[in-house]
């Protein structure tokens, strides 16, 4: 399987950002995603082509003043615009059963991260871990999409082309220990391997019918 | 300022789940939501009306045998349901930007959980409280909705719609710990009052142009 690479912008920054107190994470001497790299500084960079699917004809960027630092950030760049498509993205079984104003794929991984948020206290359940595997649990789906029963594919098809889909998103991001991290939360919930990842699956189950 | 009170389900009860491995936890001995009550199940009641507004004509609750605990599964179900907004409200900028499939409020949310969570370690900032404040940051949009410059509301009466409805909000919660952390997680967001908070702030800023 393959991934369509994401848009990327050719030309070269064009304007820096004039400096702002509540940008000042920004401006720190270590870099604000994957913490590789030095001297983050944005930069707004005009893209190829205008359109109107959201992603605007500008983009920022978290650029780094080093050549490792700016492929870090500009993996975490990639991985965001890849996961863009999990707000366009429907879900099937809304469409199928021709529910208007369907959820996107995000919508729900947002409203399954709430659910996580408002539980109660459990023994032995943390549930920062919870909330983050509800983040992470349907990635796979920013490529793959939303595979349903009616589909007719194979469970462990899917399972293979998701696992691929995440290995390829991880790729993406550059790898490191936040891909690191993704990986494990999605296995963990995919294995249903914790009391986590089981309270999760829980919510998911409950989620469509509330 | 009102609040729509949330559909409620007015006939009884009908059907309990049959007893599933992996819903386990609703089973325990100990409430799923707020921690309050003994004894959760899992039941699906009928809804007054057929409906397809994603809503559907029967939903699930966890209900508890204690008066206290149906107060309790009840309020996390109202609260989730007012939430349910949070997908269906667009964006206003992007409405009013002509910007094709333009994003939810929820999808926007879990966009900026997405970047907390892949965010490089910085001292002296903890990434689980960014992600939580990144899921509560707007969430008092549900009941004033998107509110942009263009609305012509005055910032200082813009804020104090908003924790309006996010008290509204924490009441349908049903108030306790969970409900005075997410008014925690939302005033420290709106007084930029912590590290976490600048950070999340500087991920709504460039979140658009990515």
């Amino acid at each position: 399987m393959t991934v369509n690479a994401p848009t990327h912008c050719t030309l070269p920054p064009i304007r820096t950002l004039p400096t702002r107190p509540s940008l000042s994470f920004f401006k720190r001497r270590q870099p604000i995603f994957l913490n590789e790299a030095p001297n983050p500084r944005i930069v707004l960079v005009r893209c190829d082509k205008l359109n109107s699917d959201g992603l605007g004809p500008m983009r920022s960027v978290v650029e780094t003043e080093s050549v490792s630092g700016n492929s870090s950030a500009s993996s975490a760049i990639d991985f965001l615009t890849l996961c863009h498509r999990l707000k366009t993205t429907k879900r099937k079984g809304w469409i199928n059963h021709g529910i208007k104003g369907p959820e996107s794929i995000a919508d729900h991984m947002y409203r399954m991260s709430l659910m996580a948020l408002i539980v109660g206290d459990l023994p032995g359940v943390n549930r920062e871990r919870c909330i983050k595997i509800a983040i992470v649990h349907d990635i796979a789906e920013a490529i793959v999409g939303d595979i349903t029963p009616s589909d007719g594919v194979p469970k462990q098809e899917k399972s293979r082309m998701e696992q691929a889909a995440l290995n390829e998103m991880c790729e993406v991001l550059g790898g490191g220990m936040r891909a690191e991290e993704i990986k494990e939360l999605w296995a963990e919930y995919e294995n249903n391997a914790s009391l986590e990842a089981n309270l999760v699956k829980d919510f998911d189950k409950v989620c469509g019918e509330i």
